[in-house]
């Protein structure tokens, strides 16, 4: 961390304006926001994008940076951290190393995002490998956060105590819940069950300093079994993946059965608000951002589908994860474990 | 295979009376029908429930084991096996091994089911690791059948193969389906994306003779990009209990939202017939039972709720499975590729 320039940086917000599937105007529109509420910020966009900011809202909290590039979805994510030097997602990266800003947030492409993040920003001191935290609805809960949701498909059972740790911190500084308790994502509920990262990881879990309530099965994840729930990012993005084709399923189903009969379209029709309340409730990029957790700095990656309100969200959770010093203290509780075992 | 008995065991279908919720009603009902078609029935079970049997339906078809033990659900697999050793489930499974049955069909412990098939029946010559199929409902094909459904969770690159194959033979031979395609469960669509297993199981699975159609995301499994999905057992469970807990989620919320306005509460009514026929569609048990691929004999694994037509269902699916020989078929495919790989 630059401390020189600390009092500067640590309200500073770099932000993505070129990525997602609303750019630029749905950043533009989160910039306004933030700005409106006193936010520095640092946005990184094309020069059309940044002169329709600025007209939109001028400020002295806003610095801009002009980008020649853009990663896109289709670019092959390391490849193109390495190649566009001038693309938004680099430089904004490069900002919170070099100390000009203290979080970036992006709607971008997610594989970029994290491959830039441990190449440019990199891992915090002792971290394994950063993951991708996200949270999604529960039906007991404000909501539990899921870790690791992509960014590292290979790990070790020490990692997932790891991702264990950052989940918890997370939950803490930023989402302000009260003692979250950590489960393990895992195919049965008894201590031994799964393969074999999961069965270690169980034992490493309840000798750290997690609040470890044991395994979660994936059917009771949305039902208040932990408040953060931890495993590999191959299985969570699989978990995630299948949640979204599950509700498609459904959602296809029910549209083509509600359409074979009088009947049953009345009923549909009289159901709308509830259904467009599923919706809401379903739809996890109103619920903020994904943080990626164990950098020495903050990203915040938001839906590719995010709106102005969900890139506004990003960039308050991103001005949280800072002001609360959510990387040092990261750093410090794998370092306290570190010490402890040695 | 006992080849001296071959004519009588390969008609012959074992059935457990005692294993699911509905022991062993559904089990005596499920014989009763297969036993009007003709089939040859081995049914296992206490004195009470043979004697049941036995008033409902008997026939010169029909053998019986009489057996004073239970696995239950709440016993741990491998030690029941190995201690249980007058239960349905270890004396069904030694009647396949004898060659008195040529498959047997349980709605029991699904675990010991799996335990005991490797244990008692042993695995066919050539396989790595058996698989638990199981047919999931699909919006553009007949059903899709995914494997592993939590048999094994450590696997090799060179089992996902296998599992593909083993999934690709009872795919035509016992389900009918024509030149099904084999696909990989994984987190991106192109070549190199997943974990290190998937991205060499990806290439091996390329040269074998799989109808290989490369990677399918979770999100896709339902939507008819492969007949056959191949990935390792604590994925696959992961994968359908999240199915099971994002189904379960979704109709919570609809019943609570539901409940909120005399307008939606009509439109519920209304729609009763639409939600459930969901109910049917994603009733996977109805489906057929899930076969464990690559013992040396058939066992069906019907689902824990099933009734007597999912029995009698199971129960055809262990004939098809017998009378087509896909045991053979198995060890005989996967010797082929041995000798071409050396």
């Amino acid at each position: 961390m630059n401390s020189g320039t600390e009092a500067r940086t640590t309200a500073t917000v770099a932000v993505d304006l070129m990525g997602g599937d609303y750019a630029p105007d749905a950043a533009i529109e989160g910039c306004v926001a933030a700005l409106e509420q006193g936010t520095h910020i640092l946005a990184l966009g094309d020069a059309e994008a940044i002169a329709k900011l600025r007209s939109r809202g001028d400020s002295p909290n806003l610095e801009t940076i002009e980008c020649s590039q853009v990663i896109t979805l289709d670019d092959p994510p390391v490849s193109a951290i390495r190649h566009k030097k001038d693309s938004t997602i680099v430089r904004g990266l490069n900002a919170v190393k070099a100390g000009q800003a203290g979080g970036f947030v992006s709607a971008g492409s997610t594989g970029a995002l994290v491959a830039g993040g441990v190449l440019i920003i990199r891992r915090a001191k002792g971290i394994d490998r950063p993951c991708l935290g996200m949270v999604l609805p529960s039906r007991s809960k404000p909501g539990v956060l899921f870790v690791d949701l992509g960014a590292s498909s290979d790990v070790r059972p020490e990692t997932l105590v790891q991702f264990g740790l950052m989940g918890r911190i997370y939950a803490e500084r930023v989402l302000g819940w009260d003692e979250p308790t950590v489960g393990l994502l895992n195919i049965g509920a008894e201590e031994g069950k799964g393969n074999m990262t999961a069965r270690k990881a169980y034992s490493l879990m309840q000798a750290a300093p997690l609040n470890f309530v044991g395994n979660v099965e994936a059917r009771d994840v949305f039902f208040g079994k932990a408040d953060v729930v931890v495993t590999d990012g191959f299985t969570g993005n699989v978990f995630l993946k299948t949640c979204e084709g599950t509700v498609l399923f459904q959602m296809e189903t029910i549209r083509e059965q509600v359409d074979r009969s009088m009947r049953s379209r009345l009923g549909g029709l009289l159901m709308k608000p509830v259904f467009r309340k599923l919706g809401e409730v379903l739809d996890y990029s109103s619920y903020g951002g994904a943080p990626l957790l164990g950098l020495e700095g903050c990203v915040v990656k938001c839906h590719g589908s995010s709106g102005a309100t969900a890139i506004a969200n990003g960039i308050a959770q991103a001005l949280k994860f800072i002001s609360n010093d959510v990387a040092s203290i990261i750093c410090e509780t794998i370092s306290e474990i570190h010490r402890d075992q040695s």
